[in-house]
């Protein structure tokens, strides 16, 4: 299956919706720029940083326009997801904003940073083993007992208008941008910002921005080569520090891709490493390694001489990133002070 | 020395005007606020972000001051400092904005990132002994060959002028503000800016930020305390992570703090790495240890039972932190994955 019944097309008026309804909760997050990096590029680029969003990632738009669009009834009974990433906090945060109760599942190995927003968002953390099967069935689990409302993290029409609303604001605040790079994963981010903005602005480029990792598993960039949605068995799980650029594209999230999405743009783990050192040196804003992924696919993409507009936004999607090592680092040098 | 000659006496209108000068080369920064943080203290912070100001600290806006009151034979000349920290990159950079030959001498114990900033600002750098002596002497030659003007890193009026521009915007940008906490070495920003603020809006109380050090060193505590400038000899340099607090008031700068500020606020080395870790975790900002330092003392007044007011206005003044230990702990990740 991979394509979606003729009346759920998602359009650019779904999410204006979306935008309508979560705009009084979220932030509407600044655009900056950093005159060192476009002089490395030759070219000006946009930061759009959701790294200042709530929550600290892009993920809180989906979350909240997933919640918003439930019933009183169905708001009642909670909501329940599995995530190992920012859509634990991101929806812990949506329930604590609106009152509801979330269950968040979460596997037993995710990023510390990352279990303690849901706990400082008040949301009920549910461990479980990290596999797929284990996730869904502790979400089913809760389902069942207590008819909470599954949001799902991108293959999921209400979470995909959430995170397309970063380009109705993006344009507005940019309206000269000639391309946006935005990060993939499950495809929920770059669907829908692919179709907002090639709806607002037709001549617009888009380009997706992936991981290689250490074990060449772009599978993104192999859908669109293929020109299909290529099966999770198929393709291995991407090794990179990008933790949250591991999901595959789902079934409503690929033709969103394959439609409004013109290259996808792959890099490497120097790339992201050489990309966050850009951003947090240069620009002062912390970015977690897929946050810094759309720089990353502009640097491997001027190693390779290909041209990516003059103009050309870049989503800095989250700054959800473990700095214990710097802290323990001061913490030494100040018992060394004597 | 510890009064300025009258006709010398700082005012508002030398502040306005400094700001008049830098505005058309400055950023006009943004004032961030963090839900989190307000609900730790409960009370309401604006954060006044210099760390994205250009070069990454609040110094541009002085040294951008100082070059631009210079007439064009002397700009024809050059300009000379001697700094170890981000005033050194900020007067490479108004160089380098106004086309001014800029001869930095840096101690050769200097962070390696404040080096770097130097060299990426095409200043011409001159390396020397860590000592005072041997960095005025190395000026002093400077200045005879060349004919090069020197600017003070803050005890020196357009410096002290430049740096209370921050108050003439933070109070534009939230009038409601009750307190501003400003980091103090030197005393030119916070000289500066406690005489814009008090200017601005009497009623608002100005404070000091200092780290006692771990051998309890905060000198300007000491001044305030004694009525008194303190000379250097009498007091000894604080051992501190906040490499850019580590200066004494002037001549110029004391009097300043003495009739302008309404109290020095102390606080730890774990203070400064608290507020570090709430400001990049939380806030997504880069943040130098003496650019925490507001937030540090807020930490300590809390601990100490002190009320700072409803409304509180905090400097994050510099982002300039050297990260290699965060990158290399990346790389390390990388090799790992196989």
């Amino acid at each position: 299956m991979d394509t979606v019944p003729p009346q759920f097309v998602p359009q650019l008026a779904d999410i204006q919706a979306a935008y309508d309804r979560i705009k009084p909760y979220i932030h509407e997050t600044p655009v900056m720029t950093c005159t060192t990096i476009d002089n490395l590029f030759g070219c000006k680029f946009f930061f759009k940083c959701e790294t200042f969003q709530k929550g600290g990632a892009f993920k809180f738009r989906g979350a909240m326009n997933s919640v918003l669009v439930l019933s009183d009834e169905e708001r009642r009974k909670g909501v329940v997801c599995h995530s190992s990433g920012n859509h634990a906090g991101a929806v812990a945060l949506a329930g604590k904003t609106l009152r509801v109760d979330a269950h968040i599942v979460v596997p037993r190995d995710a990023p510390l940073c990352k279990v303690a927003a849901v706990k400082s968002y008040d949301g009920s953390l549910v461990f479980c083993e990290p596999t797929i099967e284990a996730r869904e069935a502790a979400c089913r689990e809760i389902e069942e007992r207590t008819g909470a409302s599954f949001i799902a993290p991108y293959n999921h029409l209400p979470t995909i208008y959430g995170q397309g609303t970063i380009s109705i604001e993006f344009l507005r605040q940019v309206p000269q941008l000639d391309a946006i790079i935005v990060p993939v994963s499950g495809g929920g981010m770059l669907g829908g910002n692919a179709l907002a903005a090639k709806s607002l602005k037709p001549q617009l480029k888009v380009f997706g921005a992936e991981p290689t990792g250490t074990n060449d598993a772009a599978d993104t960039a192999r859908c669109k080569r293929e020109g299909r949605l290529i099966a999770a068995a198929e393709a291995p799980k991407p090794k990179t520090l990008c933790d949250g650029l591991q999901a595959r594209l789902g079934t409503l999230t690929w033709p969103l891709v394959r439609d409004h999405v013109n290259a996808i743009l792959t890099f490497s783990e120097q790339d992201v490493i050489e990309a966050m050192r850009l951003i947090m040196t240069r620009m002062k804003i912390v970015v977690e390694p897929s946050g810094a992924a759309g720089l990353a696919a502009a640097l491997a993409a001027r190693r390779r001489g290909e041209d990516l507009g003059q103009n050309v936004g870049i989503v800095l999607c989250g700054g959800n990133v473990d700095l214990d090592v710097l802290f323990q680092h001061l913490e030494t040098r100040v018992e060394g002070m004597g």
